[in-house]
């Protein structure tokens, strides 16, 4: 039975789905690793791949399709550019496993889109001509779907949502050099610096936060009625429906889908992001839908896989 | 010998193209109409068609794919919204040259969408996997193609690129009701309304113009070395520039092609645009192309016509 291996690519470990190509995930594992940039770090990885496999039942050679999902921009021919948060070699990974596994198409995918084509195969957006994901995590990352088709764009830019610009204001630089990036408001890290400079105007004692990115925590104190946990997430609404009415005027989606580890908490501020869109966008796209992702922190490892098996297919 | 028409609509005369299937335009002809909006007025329509025809050599039987192009929005499924600007019965025209050409495949294209897919077809574009034309004329359209298709939008507002929001400080309302939008800058009105603006503020005694969006005269102006004229340009270039660079982070394309009137111009503000899209957009981004359109005024004659070409192969 041919099977499709799908493998997110994290700091520490990767995490690894065998799946049919039905997209029915039938295995998972997680994979401790450092830096993966030596034959000794690559052979962790196949030996590992070839453990899930001989565990449930099935071979190297069963395997059809290999994604891999990276953080950070991989071009429309599928090239990884500049990796800021791991460190990965690559070219070495790729030819490590296409030794262990000869009959596999691999492919690289940028782990925002990938979460967008998994739910394209799997999720929420599953049948879906046209959507756009926005994943919020520790940053905001994003994945655009129109004709049925991802869009990475011509230098991996394509779905690079959390630098649409919402604050042309802003004083403090984006991780990219740019000011007012979306993800300065609406990603962990912004969310949790809005709610300490509410605090602070408020004149409110922050709750106890568990880093720079504990957004659980402002959605604990705003379920306990906290107004500055309730202004933050306010403005990560106003500005997050901001950027989607001007993502609308290029792509003009049938849906968004909000996704990512701040996705979980897509109850509390729902409306106010449906009110926020309808605020700002162009009369004809105020019926577009607005969504949580359903595959949760899998959504990256179904579309890696999905992206490989498509590309053996075309 | 089978032929293709692309017929684009205007409010006092429609323009229609006779093409090869391979995009030659071999003849050309205006028919002038009012409102297109009774059967007389179809009549006149299709009996324009056909003598087209008739003095090219060519009958209806041969024609085998008839594009639309309309000022308005046109869905993913070809559905006419609302015309703002002609008097125009898609469903009754659409009837009527049905029964004139029983062979023909039809299709209505949104007008910059169709300008789009005219320079892919035989312009500029021509062969490009990505990008984005800007029509500056008296408003400011826009037609994105990825993954080498045209985006539509779900509701017809993909490409509607005039409506990204640029200057949250605005107070003026733009038509669509919103303020700061990119055509309030940066369409013909734009620039005249910007150069007026800068005359006060500059002393300076406006050049004679001719109408609300006589561009023409500001061009030459700026040629003459008139500094409102420059400083209207500049501010159209900073927004077009800005604007961009947020399209670019939603969909990247390889390629800006700047058409319509004002595109006509280009070599006035090439540099500047150049410079703005540079300084406002995320880093991989950088090496995008900025160049002009090639087709001028028949861009959406040759569109409308390659799409419904495209829709009868599909």
């Amino acid at each position: 039975m041919s099977k499709v291996l799908g493998i997110d690519i994290g700091g520490t470990s990767i995490k690894v789905g065998m799946f049919s190509t039905e997209g029915t995930l039938e295995a998972v594992t997680k994979i401790p690793t450092g830096e993966i940039t030596s034959e000794a770090a690559f052979a962790v990885v196949t030996e590992g791949l070839k453990a899930l496999l001989a565990e449930n039942g099935a071979t190297p050679e069963e395997v059809i399709a290999i994604g891999l999902d990276v953080p950070g921009p991989v071009d429309d021919d599928g090239k990884v550019g500049m990796l800021a948060n791991i460190e990965l070699d690559p070219e070495g990974l790729q030819a490590a496993i296409k030794r262990t596994f000869a009959n596999a198409n691999l492919a690289f995918v940028n782990d925002a889109n990938a979460a967008a084509l998994g739910e394209l195969w799997q999720g929420t957006a599953k049948g879906a001509n046209s959507f756009v994901l926005i994943a919020i995590g520790t940053g905001v990352g994003g994945g655009v779907v129109a004709n049925g088709k991802l869009i990475s764009g011509a230098f991996g830019a394509g779905g690079e949502i959390g630098h649409v610009t919402v604050n042309r204001d802003e004083t403090d630089a984006c991780g990219c050099g740019r000011k007012g990036c979306l993800e300065q408001y609406a990603s962990a890290t912004g969310i949790v610096r809005s709610y300490k400079r509410e605090c602070k105007r408020l004149g409110i004692e922050p709750v106890a936060l568990d880093g720079p990115t504990d957004t659980l925590s402002i959605f604990n104190a705003y379920r306990a009625g906290d107004e500055a946990a309730k202004a933050a997430l306010l403005t990560m609404s106003d500005y997050l429906g901001y950027a989607m009415a001007q993502i609308s005027v290029v792509v003009d989606p049938q849906i968004y889908l909000i996704g990512g580890g701040v996705g979980g908490g897509f109850k509390a501020y729902a409306e106010d992001l449906r009110a926020a869109f309808r605020k700002y966008c162009l009369a004809p796209s105020v019926a577009t839908r607005i969504l949580p992702a359903s595959l949760g922190n899998d959504a990256a490892m179904y579309g890696c896989a999905y992206e490989a098996l498509l590309e053996r297919e075309a």
